[in-house]
């Protein structure tokens, strides 16, 4: 039985995607508060697994995530592509007229919020989760709230939907990476299998040292599927580049980043897996 | 005298990069309640200058507003770098033992999640603004709510400082983007002081297809400051790149833009300014 330690609890998007990405396993979650406990329960179990969201069509990288990734030292063995679609719930006695405020994870807000501007008078509050919220409603009986979460969160904990599919653009999907310790990636998925990796460096801040490291990756017929530059904190005139890239020959992909390396500065391979 | 449509209120982080940007100069502020409305200011009165937040160090980019300024013809002439400091306040007669809420932006609030961490039992309420959250305290007395600004927000709505400087990473700044409809450019900055310009274009999901069109920008001594990708909605396999570049010479950059052109797709010059 694998253990799948997820940010968020039952219900959660990560509990979806951890069970849709090991259907057919037994799998059992490890629900965290936080995505810094994801990353501290594979510190010290050598045997787990983590599945965090990594980046959002709507919301963009989440920045936090890469970092806590990149200093973990944990590696990237998959990844999930989920479609996002929100539900609005309360308890079964509560109604429009009845509710004051509403409860989801701020990024679940930020993806409602042209909805959620058609009703001025309800108060937005941040929670951890979005089943979460739901969750919290029903356990303490919150009447008067409303929780955002999946569908499948509001039937989970009893709630009632007041409507469904209320995320402000539907073409709503969020990329979850699944991690382990290095030494176990082996047994996740077969080196052979995989097509897909993601890397970090960074660069001088000197013209063209960007252009040169994407040239050369195409020389190896590598090609880039996400590029994210960050400026290096308190490093004014350096940049961290984060990158996906796809390749047919592991051999190919690996020579690439050996061309590569003289010209960057603290590469790091995060993962190679399979594309989903 | 210079109008600046800005979104938030008087001592809100945009109106403070409003008057450092245009320092020594006569300006007015049309406060706006969401960026949609910054935009639609700017398209009604052509003399309307507009003042938008485009990233920040810790948050990444602002994707909503890239995709508002790419569809408003509006064009950039300025940037501004604004570091950003966070304080928690509340009326006088409010303290650490009374406080049951926090008020602010979901981005402020993000910025100061391990302080806000401290304090478990505080709940962390969305609004529009930072500095609107001060203001809501102070105007409707709302005893045992706390708000996150900017220090001189709270001073500026008579607020009591719990505690200043408590953003997780002092090293926090936020770029603004000034901006107007494309025939007010020249008079808002000579195009001979620009050195740095903005760009937006799309690229077929073809290996190397980036890296010709930045290899191209470096043959013409053009230099790369920002890069970012983002996938085309509803368009899979194309993928959309928000560029910024400098330059030393106008011509030269000219040029490059007419070298690439053919490679992109939907190539948009965003605007032409002077670096910050």
């Amino acid at each position: 039985m694998k253990r799948i330690a997820i940010q968020g609890i039952i219900g959660s998007f990560h509990d979806m995607a951890a069970h849709l990405y090991f259907e057919g396993e037994q799998i059992q979650l490890v629900c965290c508060a936080t995505f810094e406990e994801v990353f501290e329960h594979m510190k010290q179990d050598p045997t787990m697994i983590g599945m965090t969201a990594i980046e959002n069509t709507i919301a963009g990288s989440l920045l936090h995530n890469y970092e806590l990734l990149r200093s973990s030292g944990a590696t990237v063995v998959g990844e999930y592509k989920l479609h996002i679609s929100h539900c609005i719930c309360c308890l079964p006695d509560d109604s429009w007229d009845t509710i004051t405020e509403v409860h989801s994870h701020p990024v679940a807000l930020m993806q409602c919020r042209q909805f959620l501007a058609q009703h001025p008078n309800i108060k937005n509050v941040e929670g951890e989760d979005t089943a979460g919220s739901a969750k919290d409603i029903k356990e303490h009986q919150h009447h008067g709230w409303a929780a955002i979460c999946s569908a499948e969160a509001a039937k989970l904990y009893g709630l009632k939907i007041l409507e469904d599919h209320i995320e402000d653009n539907k073409h709503n999907f969020t990329r979850f990476l699944v991690t382990c310790q290095p030494q176990k990636a082996d047994f996740l998925r077969p080196l052979e299998k995989a097509n897909k990796a993601s890397l970090v460096f960074s660069l001088p801040h000197e013209e063209g040292s960007l252009s040169q490291v994407l040239s050369i990756l195409s020389f190896y017929k590598i090609n880039l599927t996400k590029i994210q530059s960050l400026p290096v904190i308190g490093h004014e005139w350096e940049y961290l580049f984060y990158v996906d890239v796809t390749y047919n020959s592991l051999t190919r992909y690996r020579q690439a980043v050996d061309a590569i390396m003289p010209l960057t500065k603290e590469l790091t391979v995060l993962g190679e897996y399979r594309e989903n």
